[in-house]
Parts: structure tokens; C-alpha cells; sequence
């Protein structure tokens, strides 16, 4: 059997995921007495929030994605397993690997969500997504290569072309995405090319809703798309986008912008394993879960983070970082009651507030009834993201680079760097 | 034109190469009046020295690889271009590139070296070679998933291949790989993998001389293979690699190792461009040079670095960073004397000395006639090599990294992390 480990008179409990719902998960479990099985395709956890910094070549890919195993290092009771997991019999209790079947006696599934290209034909062809660490060095490889070449390009036509990228989607990727590429193009690639003209540069935000960050309130939002528009970036709102070519990208309000590179920062949806029986399933494809988290008639199988419908006080959850880490706090507390022979509880979510960076020296914010923007908005999205960052020298190393970034105004990370796909 | 920039009056002098030499001659140019156009198939230089801690999971690459065109911010009469240049013409002054021709009135070609598996079967398809940043990516990520393999792995000898490394070659690029492989092994894989039993773990190192690094004394030599084989890395001397099957590499002493990786630091060839008409080359298809460092008949054209078969005072150069970057000087004083309409002088190689690192706390080096060994040689290596790195904020983010690995004995870049090709 893989994935084994000692003490077979124990529990075993099954995680699939070490996003921040599952990696949670099996850290709150681990002073347990079950043991831990984690299953991920990554040897590494992905801090997502700062992807937008990888793909605008502020951070190292490495400083955003930590080694699984460092963080259970003094755990006896656990095992990694970098896998894909195929299917989950249920009834059986056990799950196909690539590398083999595993049983379990407790199963969490925190597999998380994945790009939806919302029926937009050419997008999943020509659209760059942004969800997963490979994607965002492809993503700045993609930005930096339309830099190299336009410097090259003489037809005029051909190199505003490369030098118009297109965001669609207006929530907090889309927000911090284009404010991160105005002020790389701006100050460093400015520098770096001084044959081009950067008025040549566009950078576009489509955006379905009325404004920017919905989830934030309407002050905010608007605040917002004055920022963004002050730096340059030309927002189409109440705009969707109809499809995509290799060079174009076509609007619902009629207008086609000739682009090389258009940005996919909207629809997402679950990216559950194959279940047998199949489980009801909510909006975006997400397991419907019980308030405990538990699937319906499955009490011994969880579902949280982007993969689950979970409400908390009958309000649905939004697809945040804090909500998959208090799922996974909840998920522990619940599966070591359930060892106890106890009943389960229903998850609250404790809503300490939400932040969005715009930019150097601004972000927005609503924590309780507070909202705020600007300065203050900007610091305490740094500093609770490096709070939140896993381990220390990643941290201070990331500190260092914020500090490069914006009191020099430059980005380090500028190189075309592809990696040869493993053997 | 491509690559073309203002001063059309002025002549023109084109760079191949971006490496220690290429960078040096465009760095020591951009003060006189010529046009320079540095061309490279990267958009950034490699600190090849530095590739062995990328392999073994102590740097970042990007922290080793920097963007060209920073370093040239403030020169006007300078412009970079990332193509691969396919042919030169020498009697027409005119270059071939993937994004056209290029004309130049005095052209260095500084195009580096190449792996050359010196006819052994098999090794160009099951080799792992280290002479680039995707290269040493790749062999890091080979590295980390025979650790994730072995965890798996219940067939004694399978474990035992996957967990068996063979380093062909002994020259500072062997010992280096070979000593911070133990280190990595030793210290953070023991700890990552409690399941696994670190005795199982072989490294071993053929070497085809009669020593480890036959550039340096005998005495260091025989230091650094006591050093290694303290540290349990199993040394071939005076042995050839005869065959490579993908799981097995078989020695010229006889010896058949089972191992799914095979590190290959021996053996370069000059890596020129295909030049008509033809040049004379000599040992490992190196261009035969002047003292001055110009193509014979051809006294506009320059090679220099590895590319070249250069000599001073009657002896050949062994291909070091120091002697490139000498080099690189000294062509950019040729040209500014050719401008001027005098004679180039004839390149002399000053040694400030060797230095090679074996691990944490052990080097060897020799400066004029000193030669010395342990902790003095460890700490001058990282001074000479942090001095060297291009780049305040890497040579700041490099020496945190180094605090850690060296005091804390631990790697942080243990991400197995392929990215995509670029599209």
C-alpha cells in the first residue's frame, strides 16, 4: 500500500489538496492521534494571493511556493504523497493515485477550483490564466517576450499590438494584476527600453459588473476604478468579453482591441476528483457540503475550500484565503470529535475583513464596519500577506523584494526563463 | 534594420554572447563612440559558477540570472537584442538571425561552450547536463523527484536507483555538484523524508584524471578527494564512462552502476556560430586566434571566452571566468585602438587565482604560490563569488540564502517546478 505509514491500529485520515484549505487541514491534525495522508500533484504549497506579483516580476517563484514536507517535518504521524488522484469510490473508502490506491477511514477534499472560460470561444486557446504558479511565469515570460519584440517590430501596427494587454475580469486578481503591470511598465521597463515609446503601451480591464471589486462596498470599488484609471488603465465596465483570436479580442460593447495578450482573471470553477455515486453539486460545479462541511449520507468525507458550496449563518462563502483556513480548522476540530465519538459541529466563518492592493501606496479595505483606502489600505495588505506567507525566510526575503519594488520602483525578476518540462 | 539605433555616422560593433566575456566587452565599450548591439539568445546573463547551488536547491535561478538590459540603463549608443544568430558572413560584415540580417563594421564573437559527451553512448539522451539555468532547473527537479519516487517505492532496488547519483567528472564542477549534493542529501532531504533510510544514498564521482581538479596542486587535489570521501562520496579515479541505458551507466573499470541519474560535468566544445568562410579551429573546435584576440585575415572580427583558442605568454587558457572577463577588457581596449586607427595589443592574462568550494566550511585555492585548503578557501570563495554576482539586491538576497544553508544547514528552493514552455 502507498502512502503508508506506522501505527496501522489508527485512523487513517485522507487530505487531498495542500492548498490553504487542506495544508490547514492536516496541520490542525497532525497533534492528533490519526494518521495523516496529504496528497497533492505539487511538492509545494502555493501562496495565491501573491501570484500576481510572480507574473509582474516582482517575486522569485520559489519565494511564493513552500515545500510541503519542511512544514510537517517534526510530524511521526503524517505522510506526503505527491500524486494525481483519479477517482473516489466512496462506498469503497479508497481512491485511485497515478502511483496506486489508498484507502481511508476519513476523507478531505480540498482539491480547490480551476479557470472557467465561461463558454468564450478562443479563450482556452489564446487567454493566459493566472491560477497556478507555471502560469504566472508563463504569464511574465509572455509580458516580458511582447517587450523584447515590439522593441524590434517596425510596423507600427504590429507592435501596438504587442503592446496591449487585455484583463478580463474586475475582481481582486484583475485589480492588482493591472495595477502591478501599469507601474512594471512604467518605471522599469520604461527604463530598460528606451527605444519604444510607452504611449504605445495599453492596458485594458474588462469587467462584467458595474465596478471593480464587488464584494467590497460601492465607495470602495469606485475608488478603485478612479486609481486605476489615473494610472492609465482604460476600464470597460458592465462589459463582457465575446471571443478571442490569436491577435484580437472582441467586446460585448462592439469594439475589437487588437492584443498578443489577453489575461484571464474572471470565472472559476470547482475542480473536484471523479466521485462514484456522484454527489449534488451547487453553482460552478462545487459540492453541496452539510453546515459541518460533511458531504450529504457521507459523514466521513469532507469538502471545503474553492471545491465546496459551504454557507456560514446561511450566507454563501466567496472563495477567500481565510475562509479555506478556518474550513480547515473547523474540519480538524470536527474529524477529532468524530474520533471522539462526538458530533461534529457546524462551521462558522469569523469575517476578519478583506483588502485589495491597487498599487504602490494603495489598497482598499473593509474590516467590520471600517472601510479604507489608499495608504493605510496598501500597508496592511503587505502586512498581512507576509504574516500569512509560510516560514521565515521567505518572509524576510519578500520584505526585502517590497522594498526594491517600491522605494526603487524596480522589479528584479525580469528574466524570459522557461524551464524544460520535466523527463 | 534590425537592431538599429541613432548616430548612423558612428561605426558599429556587434556582441555575440552575453556571458563573463560578451558582457564584459559591451560593458567596457558603452563609454566610447561606437554603436553597440549585444545580441543573446536570452534576455539575461548567467552566473554560470553559480548554477551547481540552482541544481541543488540553494538558490532561486532567477537570483543568479540577470536582465541584460538593466546593466545597460544608462548607455545611449547601446541596444540589446534577444535573437540566435545563425550564420555569420564574414566577407560581407553581415550576420544571420532569426529576426534578420545585421550588419556590423567590428564583430567579438563571445559564444561560449557547449556539452560534449565525448562519444559515450547514450549519454546526449540520458545525461543530465548543467550548463544553463533550464538545465540546472531541470536536474534540481530530477533530484527532488527521486526523493518523492523513493518515498514510494517498495522494491529495495528500484529505491536504491532512484536513490543513486553519478557525477562524471572531476574538475571545481563536479567537487562543487558533488559536495553541496551530500550537503542537500544529508541535512534537509533526511529531514523532509523520515521514512526513508539515508544509507541507502549513493553518490559517486568518475573522474578520468588521477585526481579531483588536475588545474590545481596535487596537494588540493588529494585534500579535496579526502574531503569528499569523508563525506561519503564514492570517487573513480583514473576511470571513463563507457556506456549510459536509462537506468544503468557502465565504467571503463567495469563497474556497471543502477541509477536513474547521471550528472555530466565533463567535457565542453566551443559553441560558434557557423561562419563563412570557414575558420581554423583547434582543440575542442575552439577559433584559432591572434595574441590580439582577432580571427586570423579577419582583423575586424574578435572571439574571445570559451569560443576561442586564445594564449597568453605561450599558454592556453583553461576556461575560467576570470580569463573571459580579461578578456572581454581587453578586446574593448583593442577596439577603442582600432577606432582610433592604431594596432591592437596582444592579450595577457593576469591570475589572481583558482578557488574551488567543496562544502559547507571547506574550499581549496591557490593565489600566486599560496595554496590553502579548508574554512580560508570555503570563505574566499563566497567573497570572490558574492562580489562578482552582478546586482545589489541579488548579491543581498544570495548571502541571506547563504546564512541559511550554511548555518541553518537547510535549502529552501525544493520546489520540483516545471514551467511550461513559452508559446
Amino acid at each position: 500500500m502507498i502512502g503508508e505509514n506506522a501505527k496501522p491500529h489508527h485512523p487513517r485520515i485522507v487530505v487531498i489538496g495542500a492548498g490553504f484549505a487542506g495544508m490547514q487541514t492536516a496541520q490542525s491534525l497532525v497533534s492528533s492521534q490519526a494518521r495523516i495522508c496529504l496528497i497533492d500533484c505539487n511538492n509545494y504549497h502555493t501562496f495565491i494571493p501573491l501570484l500576481y506579483q510572480v507574473a509582474t516580476a516582482q517575486l522569485e517563484p520559489e519565494k511564493i511556493a513552500y515545500p510541503i514536507r519542511t512544514l510537517f517535518r517534526k510530524a511521526r504521524n503524517f505522510h506526503f504523497l505527491m500524486a494525481e488522484v483519479q477517482r473516489v469510490d466512496l462506498a469503497a473508502k479508497s481512491l485511485q493515485t497515478n502511483l496506486g490506491q489508498i484507502t481511508y477511514d476519513y476523507l478531505v477534499i480540498a482539491t480547490g477550483s480551476k479557470t472557467k472560460y465561461l463558454g468564450v470561444a478562443g479563450a482556452n486557446e489564446y487567454a493566459f490564466p493566472m491560477r497556478t504558479l507555471a502560469e504566472s511565469i508563463q504569464l511574465r515570460n509572455q509580458i516580458l517576450n511582447c517587450f523584447e519584440q515590439a522593441d524590434q517590430e517596425t510596423d507600427p501596427l504590429e507592435r501596438r499590438k504587442l503592446l496591449t494587454f487585455v484583463i478580463v475580469g474586475g475582481g481582486a486578481t484583475g485589480v492588482e494584476l493591472a495595477g502591478a503591470l501599469v507601474e512594471l511598465i512604467k518605471s522599469p521597463l520604461k527604463r530598460d527600453y528606451p527605444h519604444l515609446d510607452m504611449r504605445e503601451v495599453q492596458i485594458f480591464m474588462i469587467q462584467s459588473g458595474e465596478r471593480p471589486l464587488v464584494n467590497l462596498p460601492a465607495k470602495l470599488g469606485d475608488y478603485t476604478a478612479r486609481k486605476l484609471r489615473n494610472l492609465g488603465v482604460k476600464i470597460h465596465l458592465n462589459t463582457r468579453v465575446n471571443n478571442l483570436s490569436p491577435d484580437t479580442v472582441e467586446l460585448s460593447d462592439g469594439q475589437i482591441i487588437s492584443t498578443a495578450t489577453v489575461i484571464w482573471a474572471a470565472g472559476v470553477e470547482a475542480s473536484a476528483p471523479k466521485l462514484s455515486p456522484e454527489i449534488p453539486v451547487a453553482e460552478k460545479e462545487k459540492l453541496v457540503v452539510e453546515p459541518t462541511l460533511q458531504l450529504q449520507n457521507h459523514p466521513q468525507v469532507y469538502a471545503i475550500g474553492d471545491v465546496a458550496f459551504a454557507t456560514s449563518e446561511g450566507k454563501p462563502l466567496t472563495g477567500v484565503a481565510p475562509e479555506a483556513l478556518q474550513q480547515g480548522v473547523t474540519v480538524a476540530r470536527n474529524l477529532k470529535l468524530q474520533l471522539q465519538g462526538k458530533s461534529p459541529q457546524p462551521f462558522k466563518y469569523f469575517n476578519k475583513g478583506r483588502l485589495a492592493i491597487i498599487g504602490r501606496f494603495s489598497g482598499v479595505g473593509k474590516i467590520g464596519k471600517f472601510s479604507f483606502g489608499g495608504f493605510l489600505g496598501w500597508l496592511m495588505w503587505l502586512g498581512v500577506h507576509v504574516t500569512y506567507l509560510p516560514g521565515f525566510r521567505n518572509r524576510l526575503l519578500v520584505i526585502i523584494s517590497w522594498f526594491h519594488t517600491y522605494l526603487f520602483r524596480d522589479r528584479a525578476v525580469r528574466q524570459i526563463l522557461a524551464t524544460p518540462k520535466n523527463r
